[in-house]
């Protein structure tokens, strides 16, 4: 391993590149460079839609045969200000044996880790390694994520790319690195529920007709008993209120409207259909006859899902714990991510870095982290792609 | 009675100043000329105070002896768009049997009637008819109600001069003359309750605390039971929240803060004190060790006050009742008004026109009703000064 290929000098070169989403900032050129003198074909399409900033994308592929996915992204949230970083959020600046910079961990360090041990495997193996391995990289997730993985997982398709796995480098570990493995993710379902009243004077309600207490009854309906109890690789569904609104000024005006918006994540026991349908089901019963309300479910592309554990799960657990000496949990907990796409090509599980400082000022990754995460997805290689002439058990 | 001290051509004079809170638009200099003409001692003190606009008021009295208090505003609420409007609001245009203008019934019109009553009493009776007649005429009652009837009331005694009652000219009658006399007035009192939580992603709600359920239960604990059944004289209290707003736009992210404010009319079972009391009470009951909040009651001087029915109220039912046919009954329903300041001084009673379309586009009066409020005022400026020559009762 050159010590220009290191997972710490390609981590840097990544951080370097102000890639702040819909920018491609350098990052993508970057990678592109150094996959295609590796041997890749490497693509880098562009995708637009009206009413969303044109997003560069990067697909590369070596190899023939069954096709291991390594998926991530380039693109990062914006540093703020970056007088309140302890360094320069794109400088790249290892202090204390820790790696600086905006994407350190989400997830420029994991793309760098990924890329060090494809290079480090092909300077071993070559290019005939009995397989295929392709790189699925988006400027695109984290913003609208319409001209990113969705997009170019149909362009790959079409063109008569297929893959066996994918593995999506997103930081998964709460603390320490080799905790978790995520194996699916929850659904999110967002509505806004508007309840209907008639304004009036507050010395005359007799004459008006007060929303908010409809609002309240409709609320505690919808909170009063649990979703579900969770499954087996699912926590238990669960609604939060984010916003209840009604913006009346006026402390002797009854207001005539009340609005709430809440998010639901939900569990692999429900479809956003069924669980619309469940939602408006005790709307009902709560409101009886004495709430007129409006329910309005935002469309949501974000479904649950589940990658059932399978050998592919088993090696990447194997290889975490030779490395960590941890075996990790495989859970479903957390926010959304391009798995929930790319679940439609493939199965698809995500193991990455230590997520704790993500999106927060002075985010940053321990150089130690790098070193033991591009390990592990050496092994990870290794034990996809058998080495035929070396490996007893394919004697 | 001439045609010009006429109800109808009293209001249309008061009407026709555009004496929208705080310009005094040249209705109280209007009636300080008619009431000097009759013999009144005429006082023009104007009001300042820091942080609100100065504001002209009217005191006049004339005689000796019990004083009856004619009170009332000579400032109106704005006519929004006048193209809205059937006819110029400050146009004083009769149409129909009607008057229309801004402050046909709050209160110009009730005004002209007091005036054009005693007009006639005094011509009848002369100067000398055993007692006093003051007016206390402000020009910011539906302001901010800072500069007026308090420091005018205040103004006054300072002078030395009392009053044995008062009546003041407000609409009482919600859709007939002579339904209604107000002996009384619910207190206001306006509070605002915030919830505080912990800020977090929607995906990891056990790191935050997220304060809307705990509003929720808060608000429902406020409105669980009655404050009170009612009194002799009044009606429940009642709470109504007015607004209940969060303001995070961010569909992902558990608040901070969830902020509700209400407003409570109560009767006589409650002073302010004694009301914010029972509502830290309720929710602390509510909130247990589990919900943490902050309750700010707003400064209120809008206490709840009965004036008990004594000889005075049975003079003024009975004048109604001669003119309409209808025993008005004794009411403390409705908003606030400037009795609240008043019933210091001297017990208050309302009695005035029809409410139905005051503060409305169109306001207006049927002529017929100026006529008979006149008239009832008229009998009770008689019952309140009998006349020692021409009553038997007195011989």
């Amino acid at each position: 391993m050159t010590d220009s290929h290191s997972p710490l000098a390609l981590a840097q070169g990544l951080i370097r590149c102000p890639s702040v989403t819909p920018h491609e900032g350098g990052a993508l050129a970057y990678l592109a460079g150094i996959l295609a003198a590796a041997g890749f074909a490497v693509e880098r399409p562009v995708f637009s839609e009206a009413g969303t900033p044109d997003i560069e994308n990067l697909y590369a592929r070596i190899g023939e045969g069954p096709c291991l996915l390594l998926a991530g992204h380039t693109d990062v949230v914006p540093p703020g200000d970056p007088s309140a970083w302890r360094h320069d959020p794109f400088a790249g600046t290892v202090e204390g044996g820790a790696l600086f910079g905006r994407g350190a961990v989400d997830m420029k360090g994991g793309i760098a880790c990924m890329l060090a041990a494809v290079l480090a495997f092909l300077r071993q193996r070559g290019p005939d390694f009995g397989g295929a391995i392709a790189f699925l990289i988006t400027g695109d997730e984290e913003g609208p994520a319409v001209n990113g993985t969705v997009k170019l997982l149909d362009w790959a398709q079409a063109r008569g790319e297929r893959f066996s796995h994918c593995l999506l480098g997103e930081p998964t570990n709460p603390d320490a690195l080799g905790e978790m493995i995520k194996i699916g993710r929850r659904g999110s379902l967002t509505a806004t529920l508007t309840v209907h009243g008639v304004q009036g004077h507050v010395a005359y309600p007799h004459r008006a007709e007060n929303p908010i207490p409809g609002l309240l009854r409709l609320a505690q309906g919808l909170l009063a008993s649990p979703l579900d109890a969770g499954t087996a690789h699912f926590d238990a569904s669960n609604l939060e209120f984010t916003t209840m609104d009604v913006g009346n000024p006026a402390t002797n005006v009854i207001p005539a409207e009340a609005r709430a918006t809440f998010n639901v994540r939900f569990n692999d026991l429900w479809t956003p259909e069924t669980l619309a349908a469940e939602l408006e089901r005790r709307l009902e019963a709560a409101a009886g006859n004495a709430v007129r309300y409006t329910l309005d479910v935002r469309p949501t592309n974000s479904v649950a899902f589940l990658t059932v554990p399978d050998a592919f799960v088993e090696q990447v657990a194997d290889a975490i714990e030779a490395e960590t000496g941890r075996r990790p949990a495989l859970s479903t907990t957390g926010g959304t991510s391009d798995a929930r796409f790319i679940k439609d090509a493939c199965p698809v599980i995500e193991f990455g870095l230590v997520g704790q400082t993500m999106h927060q000022v002075d985010e940053r990754v321990a150089v130690s982290d790098l070193d033991r995460l591009t390990a592990i997805y050496r092994r990870v290689l290794e034990a996809y792609f058998p080495d035929a002439a070396a490996s007893p058990r394919q004697a």
